[in-house]
């Protein structure tokens, strides 16, 4: 296996240096002055990322502990939720609100298909409503990224919550928690938040504080982490090292600008997708500007996608993501969420075409790279 | 502030060097060849240092949500439990009891004392038997060290299940999880085990999967993450960071060998207690070679604890712990747990001597730290 190492899929991602720096200074106490104010300073970037002025509480966990944070607070038994489900993402959601006994109505799409607010206003009003909707922002499987606002709307009208998990969408693409009317939205460091795995973040309106149920909680229980985050005291030890990493990040995505990092996003997205096709490869994720978080591409005939992805991490140390279930083999998907620059596109395409041209792909050669750089500056707003 | 930084509490605990080295490489993906094997050894070594064949299951999170792992997965509500309560930690296990609604029922001592086995046995018959005994190996607050083997042997005969908080006992002092027939056993990784804070583990004996409960739980189901390690998968992203971590604290643990780990202990809490009662301090937690965690130190008459340790902090950078609770200001809690040598004791010991002299405490000067190095050598047996 090559020595270097290029990290492209769509979470973990590549972390700066300065985060990686921040994350192995010596450890500090929790309760010490060494830390609080590094922890004040990161729930106020979270805020200003999350475009909220509700509290983000913070994790020590996976992005799905945040997810089940919200269905531990919000539902209990008994209790009707209408999930969105349009790949890997949302069915974890209907395994989170199934282990909790909820009464777990779907709108269920095939994989690759992008949810949309009407269907979603139709079987609520099918079902007589739902307590609330759990849906995936950015469907990480599919490369997919839905009309969040409208799906707000159309669930807020129907006085349904809105939970929105935010995993790989937060800080990559547009998502104004407040001005959306997002009642609870959930996120993770390991993605366009460009910190190692480890810390999730959730923040909930006034409306889903109101409406917590009775299912039994503790690590997440959202009461106890809001009390403590009110004195900057944290209800258990936290990551320390990550949250020094992660504040780090933030303050770097907020010196860029949230404009900009979207704009980038969408960039970049462009540059990965008119690359592939200017090598004659399919997408799978939508050709558009909002999928800026990861591009599905489908292996062309006769090739699986497998063997793609295993003989890109061999000879190149490069490690782009498989499809999931049965996808898997069928679509290659492209990470860039985060530290990612127009190279890294372009690293990925380059060798993607050599071992497509290996394994016996019809493409076309030498035009990929071009594109995407063409396609990166043709999108510069800023 | 002084600009050098010396941790001295139990918890979170000093960290290698080789391990801040390690936990800064950049992030790998966990479902790569660059972190299978990572985390098959980890894995491994977790089951070594447990000292059990049974799996160890790694989760992303403080020690507490292990605790909760252990209550949500074994304990349906108005299913009866037993806590051993001696401390903030036993404590802990009461509120996550409750917050499950199991029927709780407790064995409650003054912080400080030490629970016995016979008190254990004794309740459990006076209850008519407990599904399972929670309790704390190693109580943080007040330096207390149980004989776990005792009570484990009590609690057995009668039927219980033993579960364990050994948070900050394992790889400090002995513990055997299969030998002793401990049923559960959680810890974290950011006290023996010389690893920031982030990883919980959980180990269950057979007696414990086939006793699980039916309360809702999906992040901390051991069912979920046990298939999953079992193909070097993880049920969800790992702090790839924190484990690559992990898995070089644990290498430095087995390499110098657990007996040598627990001798250094025994010799460094001896130490810290020897330097303290020269100084003429009286302890608080136990003078016995078995609390060799922490070590409580009574506030001389008419000084506040709190002040002592703001002086420590504000002169020196010397993080040590204050009490909690009620024992908030009365006294104070020097730690020696993970990575820890002598020359940490006599640097606690002088400054605590030094800032005692200044706030007026009628303490002997001069001879703590070589009455400390003197203890540590004589307790030598390796």
């Amino acid at each position: 296996m090559s020595e270097k190492r290029y990290l492209l899929t769509p979470g973990p991602t590549p972390v700066p240096p300065e985060v990686l720096a921040a994350i192995s200074q010596p450890v500090v106490h929790h309760r010490s002055p060494d830390f609080r104010p590094v922890y004040e300073r990161t729930l106020a970037r979270l805020g200003e990322v999350f475009r909220t002025r509700s509290d983000v509480l913070l994790f020590g966990s996976a992005g799905s502990g945040a997810m089940e944070a919200a269905v531990a607070n919000l539902c209990s038994a008994g209790e009707r939720v209408l999930v969105v489900s349009a790949g890997q993402f949302g069915e974890r959601w209907r395994a989170i609100a199934s282990a909790y006994r909820a009464e777990v109505e779907t709108l269920e799409y095939a994989w690759g298909e992008i949810p949309a607010a009407d269907d979603v206003a139709g079987r609520l009003q099918e079902l007589g409503g739902a307590k609330a909707v759990l849906l995936t922002h950015s469907e990480t499987s599919t490369g997919v990224v839905c009309d969040l606002q409208a799906i707000a709307a159309a669930a807020g009208e129907q006085g349904a919550l809105t939970v929105v998990d935010a995993v790989s969408s937060l800080g990559a693409v547009p998502l104004e928690t407040d001005a959306w009317g997002l009642d609870v939205v959930v996120s993770g460091s390991q993605k366009a938040l460009m910190t190692p795995p480890g810390l999730a973040m959730l923040s909930a309106s006034e409306r889903a504080w109101a409406a917590r149920g009775e299912s039994p909680r503790f690590y997440f229980d959202w009461e106890r982490t809001r009390k403590a985050q009110a004195t900057l005291d944290a209800p258990f030890t936290p990551p320390v090292s990550l949250v020094a990493g992660l504040d780090v990040a933030l303050g770097m995505l907020l010196d860029a600008g949230l404009e900009a990092v979207f704009d980038r996003h969408v960039r970049l997205g462009r540059a990965c997708r008119e690359g592939a096709k200017a090598m004659g490869l399919e997408l799978f994720s939508p050709d558009d500007d909002r999928s800026a978080v990861v591009t599905a591409i489908r292996a062309p005939d006769g090739i699986d996608a497998t063997e793609l992805v295993a003989r890109l991490r061999d000879r190149f140390g490069i490690t782009i993501a498989n499809g999931h279930a049965a996808l898997k083999g069928r679509i290659f998907r492209i990470g860039h969420i985060g530290y990612f620059d127009v190279f890294d596109i372009t690293t990925a395409l380059a060798a993607v075409e050599i071992v497509l041209a290996d394994l016996g792909a019809e493409i076309e050669r030498g035009v990929a790279v071009t594109r995407a750089l063409e396609a990166f500056e043709e999108r510069a707003r800023v």
